[in-house]
């Protein structure tokens, strides 16, 4: 049977930069596009080339990538030709394959946010689109306010698209701009739509979730014909957000009656991601993931009612729609440590640490885990920290070296000629089997020379004389670093999460937990060369 | 016109317990009960009596309520009658007016799960309803998996919900146990039930969000005939959570075709309160309330995108889709480099600064705003910040006191006892109009007392001293603090935004950038003090 093909195109880099709190910089655009392209999505919107300075300079160094990268912009002004218009030739000064338009539909909206005649916005809609055709782009028209313009004056509403689709837009895409619209009328609008000439493959939908339909909205204009989707990672977007891709692409490729009607770019092995691509956009972002979120939550395959819990170990399906391992996502359950157990062992294997079922320290593990946890780790991407913690369970953790003590300094001050400086400084004591060493390290205030802080200075110490160990910690970069403040047991701590990087390839990170973010940082810097040593040191088991 | 009354149903006590990471004390249930008998709810489901002892407590404390309390349980066991099942009662004995009783619809079940028969298991239903009306109580039936069931064998699944009609359940409740039927499914299959001759308005429905459909599914019930919905305060629930009645409820009463076809117990009023019942719960689980939540989330209703905004200060409809003062929300236009001059004279004028369209200033306000966000600041919600970089632009910004130097310590070493402390110590030095003077703060380490790190040194020692300032800033309190680490341009710099909280009602927030994170944490510290005696101080314009 052949199956449908529907497209996919993400506006992350674009719609989703307007959520509040949300502002990328261009290497956190780099970092999300390329994981949309592994995902598989069709189109990637970056932003609009000359609206601000980081889309702009994302747009200059922006990857090479199989999805169609697009750019954002609007139709022309009213007054001036599609040429002369200098917003629309700054979109297309980002030599992108694809341009993507906004443009009016409701009339409410040209006569009161444009101030301009229903003809002129028509004729700026189709000299646009006509214009990016013959510039040799792939031309995409938002038609804003669809679903509002519609039902005031669906004459006018489809003339709009209309304009659009016979200027060549490739997709006409239907947006529910503010959300409002429920998914019983997207549908059957978007049957009408298809019905006056437009037709569903040349047809997109844009949903928002200012009433928590923004999937179903998508869904029910699919199932009326409409193509393309257009969405975001974890529903990022302006007020509510938009559509969730998260949630939508394993809908479409899982569940009927889409699994076997509909086929999209995404295969089975980047649905195996998803649940790492979508905390990895929170990491990004330094977001707490959602718990509940649909298919990729932590929560989202957790049997928590005691009588879910028991039929869940008889038979998953009881209490599960689909396989949690199809979305990269892991079952939980929470009354019996089971499916804890061989999680456990399959983990403590990769490591290549072997232990038998029953052995009384996989419970251990589990409580320290548990308890650890409470306190605020998370070990989720801390696999290093969590290899140690699991080591002095089973007494094979590593002994190369202890803190006596460190003391840190972070001072700002005005220097002789009046100016003023930041600067910190640590020292470290630490002993070995050989024994007892000081370090010192100042970041002395010079010309352009930024004071990094103190976990900088500290990581700068401690790493400067390991004795014995020194040779071997030497080729250690820290190559990222996340703070968050979560909860342990009852009080405020700082969760502090450090990735490391090595010359033989290897990268790990490590979690270290105090109310104090100094000396949480030092946990996971002492943590990470304890990993670093037991990985370089093939006598240690 | 006659509106067609639709009952609410909220099982936040009972299924929202199930919410992993959720365990509601009996106080803490008696306050959420009052709170949904405020908003106007028809039945309250309590939880289980007899399951746990939380439970129990509660039950024997309910509070009076308008809304009809309902206690939760399940169909009697083969093999005894109902009068005798222990479990069964254990509910009734909680003596609440109506009572709830799930039991299985879906052939697969009753076998796996149950191991019984399926005439045994419609026994049960039908004997267990009897049982329940025959004790003059209102009888409610979950039919568990009943989409589900229905799939895999229709004459089944509608004979289990016959046997509770016809013993005399006032609701049968068709349960989406499972979270995976999507709304088109769940829409055609209400109709086949009440085709098969239960009425809606005995029909119930109780939806999951494992697909994120659970409101479009419960409205598609609510399209095909179903009169009773069942859900919960912000979709708590298990896995991904329930059907959210804090975005159901507006929909209801604000949208259309529902505004004019229904009518619920919920009073405009109380619909005005919905805001602050939605983050009231989030206070009582002490978590983050979500910005992005449909009518209620701090984001609802902001206006990031530049288009948008200019929009939006002409006319509010243009891109809301609701008013927000019906759901006791309120409209935000935060600042941004998306940002245009409309938008930033909205904000200037909320901060009752006056700025003329045209004035250089504002073109400075927003290059000043574009530069410092390339190096990492962020002002969308860093408000209190913002105000204080347009002060300074239109040269009325404060100069209460300045900072000469600071120098904050934390040090980790073994006491005399030989126990690894940790601590923290700042010296801070401010000037004010009359004088210098310096601060200190030390966080001796002692039993059960923690380090709250060098941040919070500093803040006590700044915040001890500010001379003829300081009675104004005595309330100050610091409620939440965030870091990340930023690309501020070509290097990485740590963002800090601190939120703050005064005894009359206030709420702002500050942002801080630096390599070093001390620093960061610091400049957001005195931006918050300076904005706080701005606000105390009417003198100053």
């Amino acid at each position: 049977m052949t199956r449908i093909r529907l497209s996919l195109f993400d506006t992350t880099l674009r719609d989703g930069q307007q959520t509040q709190g949300v502002q990328f910089s261009a290497d956190e655009k780099t970092q999300i596009a390329k994981a949309l392209d592994a995902l598989g999505v069709d189109y990637i919107e970056g932003g609009w080339p000359g609206a601000n300075p980081t889309d702009s300079a994302f747009f200059e160094t922006r990857p090479q990538t199989r999805a169609t990268f697009t750019a954002f912009g609007m139709t022309k002004r009213a007054g001036r030709s599609a040429a002369n218009d200098e917003v629309l030739a700054g979109v297309l000064n980002a030599n992108t394959p694809a341009v993507c338009i906004v443009g009016k539909t409701h009339d409410f909206h040209v006569d009161t946010a444009l101030g301009i005649t229903l003809e002129e916005n028509l004729t700026n809609i189709s000299e646009s689109i006509a214009h990016l055709v013959a510039e040799g782009r792939e031309a995409l028209f938002d038609a804003e306010h669809f679903f509002d313009g519609y039902k005031a004056n669906p004459t006018y509403a489809l003339a709009c698209l209309q304009a659009a689709y016979k200027a060549g837009a490739r997709w006409v895409v239907l947006c529910d701009t503010n959300g409002g619209t429920l998914p019983s009328e997207i549908g059957a609008i978007t049957a009408r739509v298809i019905e006056s000439g437009i037709p569903g493959d040349h047809l997109g939908i844009h949903t928002h979730d200012d009433t928590g339909n923004a999937v179903a909205g998508t869904l029910a204009a699919v199932d009326a014909g409409a193509r393309q989707i257009q969405g975001t990672l974890n529903g990022l977007g302006e007020r509510c957000g938009n559509a969730n891709l998260v949630t939508l692409v394993p809908t479409l490729l899982l569940k009927e009656p889409y699994a076997s009607t509909f086929e999209t770019g995404v295969p089975e092995t980047a649905l195996k991601t998803l649940t790492r691509t979508s905390r990895m956009l929170d990491d990004i972002l330094n977001r707490v993931p959602q718990r509940a979120a649909p298919y990729v939550g932590a929560s989202a395959f957790a049997h928590k009612a005691g009588l879910h819990a028991s039929a869940i170990v008889k038979d998953p399906t009881t209490y599960e729609h689909i396989a949690p391992e199809a979305v990269g996502n892991t079952r939980i359950v929470p009354m019996s440590n089971q499916a804890g157990q061989s999680n456990l062992m399959q983990r403590l294997s990769d490591m290549g640490i072997e232990a038998e079922k029953g052995d009384p320290a996989l419970s251990r593990i589990l409580d320290a885990v548990k308890q650890r946890e409470t306190d605020g780790y998370a070990y989720d991407s801390a696999q290093a920290s969590f290899e140690l913690l699991a080591r002095r369970e089973l007494d094979v953790a590593p002994d190369y070296f202890e803190v006596e003590r460190y003391r840190v300094i972070s001072e700002r001050r005005r220097n002789a000629r009046g100016e003023i400086v930041v600067e910190s400084e640590a020292v470290v004591t630490v002993s070995t089997r050989d024994g007892s060493r000081t370090s010192f390290f100042k970041n002395e205030h010079a010309q352009d020379i930024q004071d990094d802080g103190p976990v900088n200075a500290l990581w700068q110490a401690l790493k400067s004389d390991l004795g014995p160990h020194q040779s071997k910690i030497e080729d250690m970069r820290l190559t990222d670093f996340r703070v968050r403040i979560t909860q342990g047991g009852t009080e405020a701590v700082t969760r502090v999460i450090i990735d490391f990087a090595d010359n033989q390839g290897r990268a790990w990170a490590t979690v270290g937990v105090s109310a104090n973010i100094v000396d949480a940082a030092f946990e996971a810097l002492v943590d990470a060369i304890n990993w670093k040593l037991l990985r370089d040191d093939a006598t240690v088991k």
